[in-house]
């Protein structure tokens, strides 16, 4: 019988625990360890955290000291759910590639870090080289629905002349975090404002998907992806279990961005986010459109959630991550994602 | 410059002939040789049977004669579109397998002959890696609707209890061969005599779709593909260019198929093809429920449409089959499908 698959969770927050949660109702996977510098975290049992008892997997205490968890070779794998962008992801990237282990990042620029850091990417690409291991970012966006998904459907295609992705979500089961970002119960002037300081996020992954695509099929872009953030001002009153807005208060970003090709807007992203949009009668859902030969237009309605939907995509992909060639992969040179519904011992290719 | 990519086409039929369209339109490839044994084409140019000028590219004449065309390496890769069964492409793929050429076919049973055809697939394996080649079956149903896209979107979910896949086409555009195999045009008796004695073959590819996503996702099949196919008798008159059928006769095929999961109908396959569909209200498209979680409903409408998409599949298909390591490669081992609308040769891997 094969060792089971080792894996470490770097980041227990939402994304991290839910990996947890995932992955302890899996078979042929086990957790070795998380890291976690929250206090109200660390040092407690994971099980303690999750709510669920142990079953037969061995108590995993979360650590806030990586250094005291890390060993070479302890894992085959880390889960690392910490950073949206890849200058904050990498050292604790490089940390865990030294140590011998693959890695699968949150990180939203990490879906394709040659988009915006292509230094920061090389220095991944040589150190995962070098240690033998590889390094994937993913997610449900960027990672499968405005890009992985957009380039499969393409294949379909004898020719491509322009694509729009557009993902129509609801922002209503996430915290303060991610209203803070989007800006969601801000006055549209205090929304304005913080789109320009920087405040107001919006979301991160566009320059990224655009250029996954663009790579992908064999486009060049002209420059860097142009984005604009407008604020999306309710008409009626909002409530979620953590944010309450009235009419005339910002309900979420309607982020768009454009890639350009020989001068024109090949490749066009609508995502607006925004809580409780039914209230005023927004479908959500994930809609892709090729124009090409032949013309494809996709939905998938309601959209897949953001939440669940990162947390299996990147469990989901340990096998084809343990399996890959060394260096920094992305979801452009990896086989598809799939679910995990047997042993994940049996997905794992056995090298001679 | 690194050189073109070297393309060898064998069956020069709808799919083989355009598959040399789209081929022609795109850069850094060439088609070395085409081989079809009809007598219309055999003898024939290559530009004059697709009725356009030859361009740039060097004229090529339609061999009936493989052995005449097959020198070692004298392509990179071939497509074959000469058959739907995996027994009957096999000697050909041996052939071209042995002259060290990559083989993408479009036999519906080479997309996963695992399936229905384990001895035959052992030995195309242990020929490809012998000669260091590999070979791909690929087409857009088995391939990529009712499979690989199927098994993409389960990668979103952390369980997955049941799908469905549901692919409601015309067969408006499709010539004689089609209609007979669907049994277009027949009483609703013969057509059930038709079934029973194999004249009315309806869809390969039930067997192949299915256990690309058992295996893909890592569900063990209770036994083979349980199949019916139903006659689609047509209320009223319909007509394409190839047939006319009144009312009472039949306008298609409503094939169906279950892939069983200990005991449990967990994977369902629904294709009702029929000429003229929209004359009696059905609105093609194609549909994938996954039912898990989360929950995942997509629709594309129409439906990508067939013939075009077997071939943009197999032609985009063929960067990633010259890059796979030796041996039978399914379209679950390799990296996703997409356009290929840059220079072929940016594709290519250069081995050390």
């Amino acid at each position: 019988m094969k060792n089971h698959v080792r894996v470490l969770i770097w980041g227990f927050g939402a994304m991290g625990s839910g990996m947890a949660e995932m992955l302890l109702d899996k078979k042929g996977v086990e957790i070795i360890g998380v890291c976690d510098i929250h206090p109200e975290r660390a040092g407690r049992s994971m099980f303690d955290i999750l709510g669920r008892s142990a079953g037969g997997h061995g108590d995993v205490t979360v650590n806030g000291n990586i250094d005291e968890l890390l060993t070479p070779g302890c894992a085959e794998v880390a889960l690392l759910a910490t950073d949206s962008f890849t200058a904050k992801a990498l050292p604790k990237i490089l940390k865990l590639v030294e140590n011998g282990l693959n890695v699968i990042s949150t990180a939203e620029e990490m879906a394709y870090p040659r988009a915006q850091a292509p230094d920061l990417a090389d220095a991944i690409d040589t150190a995962a080289r070098k240690h033998g291991v590889s390094v994937l970012g993913t997610g449900i966006n960027p990672g499968l629905i405005m890009d992985v998904l957009v380039t499969l459907l393409t294949g379909a295609c004898r020719s491509v002349t322009a694509i729009e992705a557009k993902r129509i979500n609801s922002l209503s089961p996430f915290g303060p975090a991610v209203m803070e970002e989007q800006g969601v119960g801000l006055s549209p002037e205090a929304f304005t404002e913080g789109v320009k300081e920087g405040g107001v996020a919006g979301h991160v992954g566009f320059s990224e998907s655009v250029r996954m695509i663009a790579d992908g099929i064999g486009w060049e872009l002209d420059g860097p992806v142009e984005q604009t953030q407008n604020a999306i001002v309710s008409r009626v009153a909002r409530k979620t279990p953590f944010i309450e807005i009235g009419p005339g208060q910002v309900a979420g970003c309607d982020q768009r961005g454009i890639g350009r090709v020989d001068g024109e807007a090949k490749i066009r992203m609508v995502h607006p986010q925004q809580i409780e949009p039914e209230s005023e009668g927004t479908e959500t859902g994930d809609f892709i459109t090729i124009t090409g030969t032949p013309n494809i237009t996709m939905t998938i309605r309601p959209e897949i959630p953001g939440g669940i939907g990162t947390i299996a995509m990147c469990v989901n992909m340990i096998p084809q991550v343990i399996n890959a060639s060394p260096g920094l992969k992305t979801m452009l040179d990896l086989p598809i994602p799939r679910a995990v519904m047997g042993d994940m011992r049996d997905r794992i290719e056995v090298t001679s």
